[in-house]
């Protein structure tokens, strides 16, 4: 009653490591009814050699997790509905392949390629020179590349647990560390859990500082999909207080700013900034992407209590360029840091404090489920009129700082 | 009849990859009494740890091609003729150690040691700034470490293949990919083959442009040679239209440019830029190095439809700083980029459009074999006046630009 | 009799390489009645994934060495004393995720946890442009990011050696080239050693120039110590001829130099430069840390003819933070690299040649053992006056150049 099973895939702590392996129904007999399994793999070859996957099946919903690339989900399958998207970087990256400041501080671009991944933890959003307090005391000018380190670092622990007793949730917790001397010490824990036969998954994380001084830490949820959630009539659909363009580019298509096209080459990027609106008291909130149809759709469900801005990355260009659309909870938007931080959206940590986030991700087959999705939405919607600005508002965008 | 013997060692897509492994008469009878051998290893330990080797031995002829180097061909034995040069880096460099914007953006020399190495896709040459076109349409500064990257870029496809049929020529397929979000998707499928008891191996590269827009392509075959076939007296015999100086150091040697002196420490490498003669017709053309006696040589064979432009790059230094010379074959010369744009010598690749290069390099043993190259180059040289510049060439060299 | 029973772990030319094994009184006896023990391990997961670590236990005594991190020393253990210190960085990093250049040049800071870790072999220091001559024979900008290459540079050779004969003194030996085409070209050959039953180990460094041409080099031995060595009240003793704070922050501090404070949040790092006096003759000196009650120390003994700078590296900030003293005996201060230049402190080496460097660390439990060692710095000092300078000064410090 109540137990858990446990699984310690990596310990670096006690130099523990498994290569591979598999937990499953035959293994760890739940009777669910449902085939539902956990399996380790090590990738070789390529630039996605010694690249550490744990693959979680809940029996209907199955999802890749990188600990190697800080515990980002790659790529996702809920019945025969793929969920993430084609980037041109074909292979998962190990992150020794990853110069972060390369080419003006896009390095990032090389490896990016997942269905979710964060961007920070120290910072996130544009590169950018900041002025950090160096060893010596004194203000020292850093660059900061593109959405920040932690989707490049290893984890430092990873685990798979098991509830014992209904509803047999199914968790792998990761440990990441971003550390160096004299910087940033934050250190992720994450919780990815799903239920067998669930249609969502849940990243609950928990971000702390570990150092014995004030830190900054920003945190965006970099949520990526191709087709078929993506497609020409797609939509996304969003309790909303305001939408404001990023800039002159987005400025462009803000009549339809959350309507997507069909793949065209040579399209430029539209980013829209969103102040959301929430569940009256809780902070919930909920927004939804669903296809033409509208007999298919992925929710993102978070608190803005704990991740207050969004933002729409459309990607609407040919397929083999990246076709991709972006739903990104966070912390902040992901304007060049110093721009965050004048505008109070870059989160202070204390000496020890730790801030927790949380996001459910789930999808929805069958009109009839999205439009239950799309309900609870308007019902959200009721408690704010939404506010469209066809210019960029000056406090929410940085491009025009 | 007409079959071909196929071993994938390396394959993204599916997650294979073979440690080592050995496919050699025994396993496969060719019945050719020659006792060929294509073999692979993994190496362990120091900067090597994680590379992977195929070695190619057609039973007089062996090379080593390093899937993990970008496809490039580390060392060459032709019957006890070592191919190849003694760099000051002495052990094949991981990528994971090279940082390419490291002191200057000359990083890439510290993993610089093959006989054969790619320079390219997106760039080659001089570190340099230069200016594309960013995500938000925009224009952006962006920084090209010397070489560009494909050297440091592990396949993510390897495979060897035998033709059953005679002459039963040996393959290694490899696929390397350039790519990143918003930026260059270059692909490149190498074939690098000879036939057992041959005295060449031929490298067939294909480049596509896996984005849907257009893009840039820059490609230099480094072809570098020390002892024995570099040694006082070599020289380089090749079908001249022009040749002329990189700089006013290579301007003071060009009255030997195409011959060569013993290592001298302190020596200041000397750079020519060649414009090749072709036969009539096939736009075929060859050029030899051959040591003092004239009884040993190394030929390169490729077309100047494909690889129009030729350099030379003479660093007769002392032994231990890399006594080395380079033949360069390429769609351009190692100049800063904007310049070899500004000429109209960086390839544009439409969407999904694919470029073709060959090079054949051959080893010649014998007066007499030697002789015969020679004399196929005086044939090509008839159709052209050789035209030596005692100064460099405006358009042609960039170190003055 | 006086034979060596030698293990070779790595060698990069042979390919040869071991990934764990263990050498002790049961593979070979030698009969001294220790449990001494030298154990090969490889690590994996996490950031530490594919570092190579060499245990030496001498029975009393043990060390972790990290080839894969250039031969450093990661922690200690004398009887049941921690030797090193704790680092916000928790993990050994193995050097594919230092980017060294990130972060204005601090990149090493990723990486630092080390007990004792070499900075050098080109240069150590503060991050700073340096001016060098590049291979077309120009004067060349080229950045130094702090501390140099080699901590993060995998040793080439790795063996174990054990002395057949009495008194049976246990050596890993490591060979680390710090390499480009180029550039410099610096071979570390590392020798640290112990004695079954002993108090001490010894790293005995040859730095030899590959190159056919003079070069430069910088060796510091960053030796640090946390608690219980660090502690409140814990001391630092050394002969002194002279001591002067490198900075306006450690000017400060300057009446309470040598003596540290307990672990402090916010406390900026005091940095003090020493010109220790040494034995008569011998040019041997020894420095002392010892805890507050002063029956446990650590000393550190090395020749200023190899070893003529001294530096000491306060920084008493918060446990979470790395509360922690480097004492760091070297060629140079670790100031910019051409201040340190312009004061004749870089080292030259001409073609070849090859400089030693010898330094002894020991651990004193016991009040006894700990005055025997203060007694002897004592009798140095006698051969010198120390002089405190209240102000940097002006050719040993490189902080207001």
């Amino acid at each position: 009653m109540g137990g858990v099973f446990r699984h310690v895939l990596t310990d670096a702590d006690r130099g523990h490591w498994v290569e591979s392996g598999c937990i499953d129904e035959e293994t760890l007999s739940l009777g669910t009814g449902l085939s539902w399994r956990v399996k380790k793999k090590t990738l070789q070859g390529g630039l996605q050699a010694g690249i550490d996957l744990v693959e979680v099946d809940n029996g209907v919903f199955s999802f890749t997790i990188v600990p190697t690339r800080g515990m980002g989900i790659w790529k996702g399958v809920y019945r025969d509905i793929p969920l993430g998207w084609d980037s041109p970087v074909r292979d998962l990256v190990h992150p020794a392949h990853v110069e972060a400041n390369d080419r003006g501080g896009l390095g990032w671009l090389k490896g990016f390629n997942e269905w979710i991944v964060r961007c920070g933890m120290e910072s996130n959003g544009a590169p950018t020179n900041d002025v950090v307090i160096d060893n010596n005391g004194n203000e020292a000018t850093v660059f900061l590349p593109l959405h920040g380190k932690v989707a490049n670092i290893p984890a430092r622990h990873v685990e798979i647990r098991v509830d014992l007793a209904p509803p047999h949730r199914i968790t792998v917790v990761g440990v990441v560390d971003e550390a160096m001397m004299f910087g940033p010490a934050l250190r992720l824990t994450s919780h990815i859990s799903t239920e067998p036969g669930g249609n969502s998954l849940t990243i609950s994380d928990r971000v702390t500082n570990l150092n014995n001084r004030p830190a900054e830490m920003q945190m965006l949820y970099h949520c990526n999909y191709g087709p078929p959630l993506l497609e020409a009539g797609s939509t996304l659909v969003a309790p909303v207080r305001s939408v404001s363009p990023r800039d002159a580019t987005a400025q462009k298509g803000v009549a339809t700013y959350g309507r997507f096209g069909a793949p065209e080459p040579g399209f430029v990027e539209q980013v829209y900034f969103y102040e959301l609106a929430a569940k009256r008291g809780s902070g919930q909130t909920v927004v939804l992407l669903k296809n033409a149809k509208g007999d298919l759709g992925s929710s993102l469900h978070c608190s803005l209590n704990q991740l207050p801005c969004f933002t729409l990355w459309k990607n609407t260009a040919a397929t083999e360029d990246g076709y991709v659309t972006g739903l990104e909870p966070a912390t902040n938007y992901p304007n060049p840091k110093p721009f965050e931080r004048k505008q109070g959206r870059v989160v202070r940590l204390d000496a020890g404090e730790t801030r927790r986030m949380d996001l459910t991700v789930a999808v929805h087959d069958g009109r009839k489920k999205v439009r239950n999705v799309e309900r609870s939405i308007k019902q959200i919607q009721k408690n704010a009129k939404a506010r469209v600005s066809k210019t960029p508002i000056r406090r929410i965008s940085g491009a025009d700082q």
